[in-house]
């Protein structure tokens, strides 16, 4: 009989559930007889094309490694940004992909990733419709923005969405000790929608109501009334945390952060962030102490502190993105409907990948506060069960135990 | 019969481990029969002056919170940086501080802090002394910064180090994905002493090696230098991973950070920080990818990711520094000596505190490669015990249940 074998790559920017999901499609292909060897592509498409396999039917085999490669951040396998051409356009590389595929008998192929992993996985599924090709390609989401469309709400936005609220909380304690008036700073990723900068509300507690201002890409931003926002608080309060988008632009449309430029000392002009244009606007008109923090690229890389609820999430998906393709579903991306909130449920289902791909899904301005620095109660409601959840990491010598895929050379 | 109460304060600058040692002393002090009232002083000696005084051993009645208290991070009672003059030019403050002594029959003072702390401990117990004043006075040692003379190690170091090792792992595998050359510079505390930065060390593992470069104040610091090791290390590997103290000097002893001067927006000079002056330095000189990254207050708050090992002896040595004043020890600071740390043991015992205060302890420079970018096995050893094992912290809501000090407003 003909081998069927499926080949999975990972693709678009880091999460710490991304290779959860990962483990889920290798855990379910082991246990399904239709599926003979698992191949993995390094560095995605890119790898693909120049036959960088892993066999990881055989790095896995009987399921060990699987829990700790679970909770490892990152892309075990490696990525890549590499978006594919219409097929008119380059047909050449389409060929070379389905000969690729002919030779190593891939029926199946799950790719990881977000908007533009879903375009790749658009592009070809319509391709081996096109040409009766018998394959069936399946996307799996994956993105800390949290901005995909047809989905509750993405694998890595959690475990983001969690590292975020935990480290503003603690920066609150931090910035509570001295009797005198500070302002915080805090910048979070985000280039268009906010989901990351509103996870920042999951931070309040029964005793604390920082960040006591939230700003968001979705809300037009005026430095004016930012600088009156923040006297506001500082009449009620000592120290004051802002939480802010790196994306947030003013009334034209236009980011803040590219009238950051700073001169540098080679002379060259840069841009110095969003959060740090804030910093020195609060400087030079309130003058009191003033820090800016960027959580910078620890959001969407700290394992340690993962969203059980997301690991899990991602490593289903993963599961059913297999399951799906052996049902003989095409062309669709598994996603995730919410049941409930309270208590929190989810199904699982899928959606044609084509109303997906190269989509933006922003934040509704009825979870924005009237005055553009909060977020509702709704929002909060939204978000709260998807940092639910710790997960179980083994340390040694003090630092988590990771997995590292030992074709790569070390790092 | 005469009250006999304890007074403790906290001051300098956060870390993570200084409220263990307050729930050591709380938990300890409460259970000793000679000591009838706990009291906590906010914000150290500033608050005190202003008879700003919690009653502990009220609030944590039958040690119920004190588990609570142990992780959590910054200063419960609040903080100051109030450095006391000598009695001869402020006889008024001494005089103050003595009538509240009296006023609130404290006959032994604990003041939990860093050089400064101890430089107010070794001052207020020669003038008790001189005054034949009763009253037992003892410094209990903390900062994230390990530069304190005659102690192995510092509480709220090791889990300072443990964030830092951890993160820069995470790091590497969130840099590892792309297949392209890149620097990640990962700018640490510490101005004078390179301890947190060599703490970087902890992070490499059998398959990485990161950070590839480490860079400390003690060794003199060479842009050309540094610049031709990240050549050196791009010959050998795609991602480097460069973990820098912002404290490193040029031979004449100035800072590295004090030449990045970039003018910024609103035309203001301002120090843009020593990574990202490298950052400018490499993009200027080898132009590949480059990416400054300042770990932040988060590395002396993230109490999530703190070290088991802090947190019992900070806990140990506040327990002990209540022993100790029972004993009728006086002007001695509570310190650890290393027994072995191969199985790791340390001893307890005291220290005349005026060989603490204002000394600062750096690394040795045996301690340190001869080409000054990296460190020794003998470094290694000294630091891995220090970041061992996890501590257990509730979870409510997704976020670590921290405590919070009723007597002050909401953060």
């Amino acid at each position: 009989m003909e081998e069927r074998n499926l080949l999975v790559g990972q693709s678009g920017g880091p999460t710490v559930a991304i290779n959860s999901s990962l483990a889920g499609v290798i855990s379910c292909a082991l246990k399904r007889d239709e599926i003979h060897k698992i191949y993995g592509a390094r560095n995605g498409i890119s790898g693909l094309l120049k036959e960088e396999l892993v066999e990881l039917s055989q790095v896995f085999k009987g399921e060990e490694g699987l829990d700790q490669l679970k909770y490892t951040p990152s892309m075990y396998l490696g990525s890549c940004r590499h978006k594919l051409k219409p097929f008119d356009q380059d047909q050449e590389t389409y060929h070379k992909i389905f000969q690729l595929f002919l030779k190593y008998n891939i029926k199946y192929f799950l790719y990881i990733g977000g908007n533009d992993s879903m375009d790749t996985v658009d592009k070809l599924s319509c391709y081996a419709e096109s040409q009766n090709y018998d394959i069936k390609i399946m996307g799996i989401p994956k993105t800390i923005d949290n901005d995909l469309m047809e989905i509750d709400h993405t694998p890595g936005f959690g475990s983001a969405a969690k590292f975020i609220a935990t480290s503003i909380l603690e920066m609150a304690h931090d910035t509570s000790i001295y009797n005198m008036e500070s302002v915080l700073i805090v910048e979070i990723m985000g280039r268009n929608a906010g989901w990351l900068t509103a996870a920042s509300v999951l931070a309040r507690t029964t005793y604390s109501s920082a960040p006591h201002l939230i700003y968001l890409p979705e809300y037009s931003f005026s430095t004016a009334r930012f600088v009156q926002d923040v006297k506001e608080q500082l009449k009620q309060r000592k120290q004051v945390i802002v939480a802010v988008s790196e994306g947030i632009k003013d009334k034209e449309g236009i980011y803040i952060s590219s009238r950051s430029m700073d001169q540098d000392q080679f002379g060259h002009v840069m841009l110095s962030g969003t959060g740090k244009y804030l910093e020195n606007l609060i400087k030079d008109t309130i003058g009191c102490k003033v820090r800016s923090i960027e959580l910078n690229v620890l959001q969407r890389c700290a394992s340690h502190l993962s969203s059980e609820t997301d690991l899990s999430e991602a490593f289903l998906l993963g599961e059913k993105g297999v399951s799906f393709v052996l049902e003989g579903k095409n062309s669709q991306m598994v996603t995730m409907k919410r049941v409930s909130s309270q208590p929190y449920a989810i199904e699982i289902d899928t959606v044609a990948v084509n109303q997906v791909a190269n989509f933006e899904r922003k934040i509704p301005l009825k979870w924005i506060s009237e005055d553009g620095n909060n977020v509702t109660e709704e929002m909060r409601e939204y978000l709260m069960p998807l940092i639910v959840g710790e997960t179980k990491i083994p340390y040694l010598n003090g630092i988590p135990q990771y997995i590292f895929c030992k074709e790569k050379s070390e790092i």
